[in-house]
Formats: structure tokens, sequence, C-alpha cells
């Protein structure tokens, strides 16, 4: 499995990525699940991944060659909005996994997060399906999740607006993975972070968060022990709840 | 779909089930999902069910039946260990889902928690899977869940310990409630709640937390406020982090 979280506020974006792929316990790689494209200045594009490696890998690898290959009919560097980027990348998801689809006893499914900005539009978010279709982050739900992503739903849930600030959110991101981490073995360390910053249409350089990292333990630690204390400064319930 | 969650601690069991079963969402009703059985100062008995409603029903029509007919062989008047219980309600399951198994459209597996204490028992805590085998909770895991269980996890995960005092156990439960239902429409008020004290043996009264209780929704609301504190509080990242 794969948690990749994605979050738009109004001053940016923050991108972040487990790296684990498995296929069975005894089958367990590092790959990184985050993927970046820019012209600086005039757009940036972050691709998440959660599904199939191999399909994944088919998609980005069509991108990359309609990147570099100008004649291209569509490619990410022609479309001139977000949505007909996500469009098009639905459209590879969907033909990269009919090839196989003689098969049925793979799973060969993949679902992406395509954020970024294009000069002249604001920074957008898009979770794409595996049918090909896409739905955006708004103000009243300011990020998408994929792959395992209940557990570190109810943070997110709580804590973010569109106004949060962007070191908030990503802090709530951080401890939606560390939840997610402690409760299921298939998502694991290290994480891939990005924090894209409005208007500034370039690729972050990003950062890896591994095993070990100060912050990252840092910050876990205290978000456990603060939970704990908070949980016994609650009220007593009442007699009745004790009946 | 439903969460129910069982807590064992060293001073007794901790029971908390939602209300709500659908079949799709223009079809959603409310059924107790927390039965009771006991002989004071004997023995005391108490079940939670996910799935197939069905299913739960003609189980527990027949614990029932067994309980009131003296001269059924097995019962749980008769059992003398949780354990044995445990494969006896195991057994009712598998034979009330087989009845059905001619029709492959639908899914007749129900999963259920089996908790309580036998007179010179402990008290005990069972999952009792579809396929009738079962597990306990331990001191290492001193929780079952069944239903949608991701969301209200990671807080069992780092909260609870055998050690842990009751009361405290109680909070944890119904925090972790909130933040399935938060998160998740299928899983609604009101939640049955029963607190059974180590050695008591006797079905305790239990409480039922309706919509607008003013202790539950007091003790979400603090939580949430001291959420969104805690993760304020955090240390601001590294440099590295923005980058």
């Amino acid at each position: 499995m794969t948690y990749c979280v994605a979050i738009k506020v109004d001053n940016g974006l923050v991108f972040a990525a487990d790296t684990r792929t498995s296929a069975g316990v005894d089958d367990v790689r590092s790959y990184s699940k985050l993927h970046c494209f820019d012209i600086p200045g005039e757009r940036v594009f972050v691709i998440l991944s959660a599904g199939n490696l191999a399909t994944t890998q088919a998609v980005l690898n069509h991108v990359w060659r309609d990147w570099h290959n100008p004649p291209a009919t569509v490619s990410l560097k022609s479309v001139w909005h977000m949505f007909d980027a996500a469009e098009y990348i639905g459209q590879l998801s969907v033909k990269a996994q009919h090839e196989y689809s003689h098969s049925h006893h793979v799973d060969f499914r993949t679902t992406l997060i395509l954020g970024g900005q294009i000069l002249g539009e604001d920074p957008a978010l898009y979770l794409i399906y595996p049918e090909g279709n896409c739905i955006t982050a708004s103000a009243e739900t300011p990020y998408l999740q994929i792959g395992e992503s209940k557990y570190g739903k109810p943070i997110l849930d709580r804590a973010l607006k569109h106004t949060t600030p962007l070191q908030q959110a990503l802090r709530c991101a951080l401890i939606s993975f560390d939840s997610t981490i402690r409760s299921n073995l298939s998502v694991g360390m290290p994480l891939d972070l990005l924090v894209y910053h409005r208007n500034s249409l370039e690729v972050p350089v990003g950062y890896r968060v591994c095993e070990g990292d100060a912050y990252f333990e840092g910050i876990c630690g205290h978000w456990g022990a603060g939970l704990r204390q908070l949980l016994g400064e609650l009220p007593a319930p009442p007699e009745a709840y004790w009946g």
C-alpha cells in the first residue's frame, strides 16, 4: 500500500508521500511516489501515485516522453489549465491500465494526485481516479488523500481550513503520516515532502524525512505525549455513563 | 457499516457500539449492536456485531433460544470457559451464513466481539471472525474493533495499555468514536456504552449517548480544540523542510 496526502491552503500546496511499495510482505521495496515537472516562472506540476506500480511507471514514462518530445499533441508543457493537465493524465492512466486488461487476476488500477500551478491560474489540486475522471480540492475540503487514507484522515478533518498557514498544514500532514505509520505496516519511511509557495512557479527542492529524523521524531513524541495528557484532562464522565 | 470497540484493562471491560445500519444511503435504520446475557454472580456475556444484519439476528436468536431451552447441548449457560463461549458463537455464525450460501450476490458475513466473565476466570474479550475462529485481546493489544475501524484506531494505539484506568479507557473509546463519526457517514449516533467492572459478574445498566448529549459533546469539543492547540504548539520545521 501507500499513503499520500496533498493540501491546498491559501498560501500554497503541501505534498507528502511515503515510499513503501509491496507485492506481499516478502517483496517490499522503496520507490519515490512523488514526481515533478516544471518550466520555472511558467508552470509547475507535482504527481503523487498510489496503486499498481507498473501502471504508475507507464503513466510517468508517457508524461516524460510527451514533455521531452515537442511534436506530442498534448503534454504538460502544452496545456494551459490545470484541469486539462488532470484530464490528460487521466487518459494516460486509462490507456496504461487497458493494455493489460486481458489478465483478470491482477489489479492494474492506479489513483493519482496532480497538484501545481500554471501562470495566470491559482494553484490547484486534483485527485485522478483509475477511471480517468477527477475531482478537485476546494475551500471546504482543502486536502486530497490516496492509498491507506483512513488512519490519517481525522486530524486533517479537525485541523485544516483553506486559511490554515502553510507551516501548520505541513505539521498536520506529518502528524497524519505518524498516525498512519503507527497503525499500518504497509506505509513506511522515508517520507518525501514538498512545500509549494503560491506563485513561486518552480518545483521546490523538497525534503526526505528518513528514519531517525530529529525533527519528525521530536514532533511525533511531543504529539503522542500531548494526546495522552489531553485525554487525561477531559472531564470525568457523569455517573450514568458507569451504570 | 458499523463501528464497535471493546477494551480490556486490568480493572474491567469497556464496550461501545454505534447503532446505524444501512443497506444503501436510502435505507438507513437504527439497531442496537450490543447484546447481553447474564446469570448474576456467575457469568456475564456481551456481544457486539458488525456485518450482515440478518446473519447477526439469526446468531442472536440461536443464542437466546439455547439460553432459554435447557436441553440445548451447549449454550452460554452451560459453558465454563470464555473461549468455549467464543467457539460456540463462532459455530452458530458459520451455520447461519451457510444457510444462505446458495446466493453469491450478497455478503452474509458477520464479525462479532464477545466479552464478559465467568466465575473463576478473568474477564476476557474475543473477536470472532466470519469463519468461526477467534482471537483474544491481550496485555499488549488491550482492545478489539469491528466494522469501520481505521479512523478510530490511532488514538487507541497511542493511549491504551492494560494498566489504563477504566475511566480513561471509556474516554478513549468515546474519542475513537468521535473521530470515526466525523470522518465516516455510515457510523452514526446514538452510541451504546457498557462499562463492566472486574468481578462484578452482572450486566451493568449501560448508557445510551444520544445526539446532543452534553457530556459527549463537551469532551468532543474540548478534544478538537485541544488537538488544534497542540498542533499549533509543535516546534516549527527546520529550514530544510521548506526547501
